[in-house]
């Protein structure tokens, strides 16, 4: 499409909007153009447009369908998977700049946020009503809940409290036809109708645009406690693991970073961290009063029994936190040091053990390095192969190795995705993984949503 | 339909069938032609079918789409909206003979089970294992889980632990077009493509057959300690009730019964109960130790404060259990005494007194005999309207009682049913409660992944 050829339709959009919505210089669009899954194509967008309220979002849509224009829906742009990256000709539509808590509600338990607001500030802003909002992922200081929702994101607290789409109560979504509907209820429980708000929630922007989230929110919870495990080898600390698991311990988190990780961290952020172990294991309880304190002992003696070289309970909560804070800053640490093959693989917990093996088995077949980070408790691992820029024949070696580990993780029972989504990286893996019955059964979701093919095509399935 | 034309192909299906499998002689079939929706419309089936397996799901499946014959999935008929009844023409598939629990793993905290396993067999079979099926819907002695999952049904833990779809792993779904596919995953956590497990939770049958569950279970949990609280108003008990959700206290179960209640319990089982209150209402807090006396107490100064004429805590467990089997009784214990019109409306928590304000207004309105029930700790109200057998003109004056308090739900920011779905009954109010847009949405949704329009076809939506 030449830009002759565009040109009117365009200004049909900027018109419609406030002045300075509708961006087009390169410079501006290309901090709009990827997001953090490096290995991903992304494409030329027609424009980026950063709307500041639903009615801005559904004259974007209403203009994409009027001039069949696909739209690339997109927050802060830390997905992992490609799902937010542009394609060619494309308007990128930001939310970020949709930043307002608009309501927390201590008597029901709730808030409602446009979707561009930052994770961590709605915990921050929940937190001055004594209220707790779960969903944590690593992301948690740049990411916006409308991306959380949008990929269903998980983090460390998940192991206990499950992921982003178990705190979604309602959507406002502008859908397929241009139409700004809400979607889910504002009470505790409700069955009226299909449940459509968990449809879009994880859709990666293939259903609809979310322009308002109504989250459910906890009390605020019991300090905790946090327990601190060194492995030899990250098979045993995948032994403990399981171990926790099957003694009917609840952690609320329970990490795994490799001496990868730890190194790449204290070069850039000085923390100093020790490098005495190849594996460590961060577990937390807010368990109350002594019932933590059992669930602490409970999981460093299934750190002992697995074999750890050392394990302890934090009784400094700076060295507790510098630790945890290390975990959220991995993948920002080893991002600097090349280009990232980032795997989201799940297994059951008790194949923890075994998928770690063979991952390590994978890293010397293939001449590949491969970092690890996990959320262990729920088996969810982050092999991260590094690669050096420049060098093809080590990345060809490291496609070959990310495709070994779904293969693997499917094995075992696992899933391609455990919290990244499928967005362009996974989208081989999730046919191999559902099946022609079942990816037949998610096009035809998609074509009676999505009638016209403009939100977000090609992304999570084809 | 004559008979003469149903015959041949309804031999095909016998000889597609073990023997036995397809019953016609109306005594039989009668009794699988209503679920427990005693104003809600049912039709004549062709037949009725008991399937063993998810081949002979998938063969009746089959047949109904070479046909072209409504198919309406049944568990135990335990249902309160009609969803289950037989229409005109019909095969009604029953489910309940499919009842052997697959697998319990402590390991991965799941359970597979086949959709005709009872929920309070399921329960009892965890606990062996020292595991918990949380879900326990006031039918739990006679409802399957297969009806449980396909109303997502809720119950007294809810408001706690949730409903039957957040236990909901994974399923295997005989689809609309007679393949047997397999939704969602055995891993903590998964985003592999679209939430279709949780669009088949709640879908009434509509979107396909569930042939077998994958739940999630919680390790065993502590015991409840049981307050109670008599109070000369339900509206007294609704402040209560909003009071304890505001104080961020989180009840395992917060139930309100009124008198009528009670005495229709007490005059068939004899279980002794006081009927010094007009309503009653039962906190339990399963928290740990120290902490769940604490919930315990800030449950009763909530009751005291809101003007309770008396509460205390149970030192009695026999006590506090035949509190709660009242509870569990109250809806069998009213049916016996005429033909009930069950609301299910949902509001939000502070909403609670108003809208039992409301319903004592609707009662003497329309001069209508309403008895109240209720999850109250998560604003789930079953107000039941009692009539008189063969009385033509009461039952005119329920049914407007009934429009009226779905009225007044939606009006406090409720909804139409939050835990016994839209069935036949619901499905006006679901219209009024989603709008023309979300209905839309519904439509295509059911058209996408039931094209032939088989699968038990005007519920839910038309």
């Amino acid at each position: 499409m030449s830009l002759l050829e565009v040109r009117a339709p365009l200004d049909d959009l900027v018109d419609a909007l406030p002045e300075g919505r509708v961006l087009t210089d390169a410079d501006t669009t290309g901090r709009y153009v990827h997001d953090e899954a490096e290995w991903a194509p992304a494409g030329a967008p027609l424009a980026v447009v950063r709307a500041r309220s639903t009615a801005e979002v559904q004259a974007v849509v209403r203009w994409c369908l009027a001039n069949a224009v696909p739209l690339v829906p997109r927050g802060a742009g830390t997905g992992l998977s490609g799902g937010a990256n542009a394609l060619d000709g494309c308007i990128v539509l930001s939310l970020e700049a949709m930043d307002a808590v608009l309501e927390v509600n201590a008597a029901e338990h709730l808030a409602v946020v446009q979707p561009g607001v930052v994770n961590d500030a709605l915990r921050a802003r929940c937190a001055q009503e004594g209220l707790w909002y779960p969903p944590d992922p690593a992301s948690s200081p740049w990411s916006t809940i409308g991306g959380n929702v949008s990929t269903n994101a998980g983090g460390l607290c998940c192991v206990k409290y499950g992921v982003t789409g178990d705190y979604v109560l309602a959507l406002e979504v502008v859908n397929g036809l241009g139409e700004v509907v809400r979607l889910g209820r504002r009470t505790a429980k409700g069955v009226a109708g299909y449940d459509l708000t968990h449809l879009v929630v994880g859709a990666e922007g293939t259903l609809g645009v979310v322009t308002e989230v109504t989250v459910r929110l906890r009390p605020a919870r019991s300090p905790e406690a946090t327990v601190a495990g060194y492995f030899s080898s990250a098979v045993d600390a995948g032994r403990a693991v399981a171990a926790i698991a099957a003694a009917g311990v609840r952690p609320s988190a329970l990490e795994l970073l490799d001496k990868h990780c730890l190194k790449a961290v204290d070069d850039w952020k000085n923390l100093g961290l020790s490098m005495d172990a190849e594996v460590v294991l961060l577990g937390r309880s807010d368990a109350p009063g002594a019932a933590g304190d059992a669930e602490a002992a409970q999981m460093l003696a299934c750190f002992t029994a697995a074999g750890a070289t050392w394990a302890a309970q934090s009784t400094d909560q700076a060295e507790a936190d510098a630790l945890f804070e290390a975990r959220r800053l991995a993948y920002p640490a080893l991002e600097r040091l090349g280009p990232l093959l980032t795997e989201d693989v799940c297994v059951p917990v008790a194949a923890l053990p075994e998928m770690l093996r063979r991952i390590e088995a994978t890293s010397l077949v293939h001449d590949t390095r491969i970092a690890n980070i996990a959320h262990a408790g729920d088996g969810n691992l982050h092999p991260l192969i590094i690669t050096t820029p420049g060098d093809d024949a080590a990345r060809a070696r490291a496609q070959l190795a990310f495709d070994q580990i779904i293969a693997d993780a499917l094995d075992l029972g696992g899933t391609v995705t455990g919290e990244h989504g499928v967005g362009l990286l996974k989208m081989a893996g999730l046919a191999q993984e559902l099946g022609p019955e079942v990816v037949a059964m998610h096009r035809a979701v998609k074509r009676a949503l999505d009638p016209h093919g403009i939100l977000n095509p090609g992304k999570v399935v084809a």
